[in-house]
């Protein structure tokens, strides 16, 4: 419980610190969420490696997004992903009934225009993630409810 | 293993950007110091209201201390100080034989001179956890051989 604690107070940090330093320097919302989902980018990337150390190898693109739903969503969210949908052409849609991240906003309406800068981080880790595993994907998340967000990969064939 | 990286890698990705963000807005190397220093402060101030949530009232200081050294100290960093030392004045010095947010640089004396930004969150964690057990103090770190590192406590009479 101390470590989920941790890491949801640095994230809150992270966020409140590149919303104010783009205060400062006049940097618009779009480019923060970038920022953010930059930082998760590489920590996805490094956290993979560690992760997938022992690992066998993956059979298939979709074995790879199991090992994500289970596996990594577990280690960094301490929850599996609860629901994943795929068209079986490279476009993966996985749900998280109570997303960890956003657990500590409201649940109302309120607070939905928040979430993006929530959410960024995260779809960078998935993003970083993926990419080391060989999956060049656009990572893309959703909210309609709070506290749970939808998540869609959209795998770019060209660049595999 | 895989959250001790979470948190690492968050925490290196927090230095790169505070002094990468300094650099554009040409803020000296002291104020990103300070910046981490005060980030540091919320999350150990936020941590600490988990930590002891069911932990029993506190004996004294030297119990505080006890309890950085051993509970917070494991949690956060995955081993206890190795070496406590107080004046019994309010002068309390932790020894840290293999910090971990040190490990990742190499031991020489090459990589000395940037310790300081890998302490900076640290000395405002726990100096923020302190500050919500009652004990204000002033929070120092010293590294002569890495990845070894010495924090020094001073309470601050007049505030408590």
């Amino acid at each position: 419980m101390a470590d989920e604690a941790l890491f949801q107070f640095l994230h809150n940090e992270l966020i409140q610190y590149v919303y104010k330093s783009a205060e400062q320097g006049e940097m618009e919302n779009g480019r923060c969420i970038t920022k953010l989902e930059n930082m998760g980018f590489r920590v996805g990337q490094g956290l993979i490696e560690r992760f997938t150390k022992d690992t066998p190898r993956f059979k298939d693109e979709l074995d790879v997004m199991k090992f994500i739903c289970k596996d990594f969503w577990t280690s960094v969210f301490k929850k599996q992903i609860d629901n994943l949908r795929t068209n079986h052409q490279g476009i993966y849609v996985l749900q998280d009934n109570k997303f960890r991240l956003l657990t500590q906003l409201s649940a109302g309406k309120q607070y939905l225009e928040h979430a993006p800068k929530y959410l960024a981080f995260t779809c960078g880790l998935v993003r970083g993630g993926l990419s080391n595993l060989g999956v060049k994907s656009i990572v893309t998340a959703e909210v309609s409810v709070m506290p749970a967000c939808e998540w869609s990969f959209v795998r770019m064939q060209g660049l595999v």
